[in-house]
């Protein structure tokens, strides 16, 4: 997600270090100290505006959840909602996906949500996809054993994508949605992406696949 | 597919013996004798009324094709279909899928076709969908290795169960379309049913899996 450059950004960011975790990678196997608990750690890799986290630490109060956002000037619009919302199971980091396995140790992650993800339409493109398999084996890293990724996506090329590439790295499909708002499933928390799209009529797909 | 009672349509069949075969469990293991060529043979379960047999088979000279369906008066169809077009590389089987393994032998298959099976809806259904895990296993049985199911349907739910049930199973997601007609597929035979329905601007899901 692109938008306008914020230069209040930084200094507004320097204000919550408590929120938007500095130096994410001190914190490697302390996750848990940091919360003060013993829940189990989700993170969601492109957090966007935050709404998702926030909707999501507030359905599950016993669940800590960690935003990774690369965009500084995306990132401090999900740090300004948690400032409002003052939620003690958030965490947010301004982090590169890439730099999942300098930040987590293996098993401190109990599940990864994507959302929306870029879906970089382009075949020269496709290392970049955030559910390639360069990017399963980083999640499988960190991921305790049978840990889940829960994908949702508008975007049917990349679901597309996705499924066969879930597959080809040997990811279980334990369940498959093509029209997400059309089907049984209870206590979806929209993304802002997603509320404006499915306003729309855009037909919303989901999967949750589990490591093996 | 329930049609009409036929009382017309054994006596049809049985003018056709070279087309609609009898005993087939007599050709166990001698399918390519039975086309007079070496050419791979791939099978349709619940073949319906022929059209996309018929329509693969005038595209792919150099495959053999067999057509199962288990309805009398919905093969006769097929058989009619074909005694106009008399195509040397189709054959048509009045039996029952769980027979599949009586006739073929192992390897004799090189790839399933299903297409718009019936869905079973009701959960209680279930080990009826002719993508459950025991149709899997005897498709299996007969199939060479790395042999290929091709599946295409326009119902939602049992594209979103076939998914699951193939990943339970092991099998490889090789391709998937969740809109086949807006797709860059080339040389797709619809079936009639196939036909009727996108016509009403419903959505074809395709997908091709191999077994490991």
């Amino acid at each position: 997600m692109r938008l306008r450059n914020k230069p209040w950004a930084s200094d507004f960011i320097s204000q919550y270090p408590q929120y938007l975790i500095q130096a994410p990678e001190n914190q490697k196997g302390k996750w848990n100290e940091l919360f003060g608990n013993d829940n189990p750690i989700h993170i969601e890799v492109g957090t966007g505006k935050g709404q998702f986290i926030t909707g999501m630490a507030k359905q599950n109060p016993n669940i800590n959840y960690i935003g990774i956002e690369l965009s500084e000037n995306v990132v401090v619009l999900a740090l300004q909602k948690l400032v409002d919302v003052e939620l003690p199971n958030v965490k947010l980091l301004n982090v590169n996906a890439n730099d999942l396995t300098n930040i987590f140790e293996k098993g401190e992650v109990g599940q990864v949500y994507l959302n929306f993800s870029d879906p970089w339409p382009k075949k020269r493109h496709i290392k970049r996809r955030l559910t390639y398999k360069t990017f399963l084996a980083l999640y499988e890293t960190i991921l305790a054993d049978k840990g889940e990724i829960h994908f949702k996506t508008d975007n049917q090329g990349l679901f597309e994508y996705s499924l066969m590439s879930f597959s080809e790295y040997g990811l279980l499909l334990k369940y498959v949605s093509l029209d997400l708002h059309n089907s049984n499933m209870e206590g979806n928390i929209m993304t802002e992406y997603e509320e404006k799209f499915s306003k729309k009529g855009q037909r919303i797909y989901r999967v949750e696949v589990q490591y093996k």
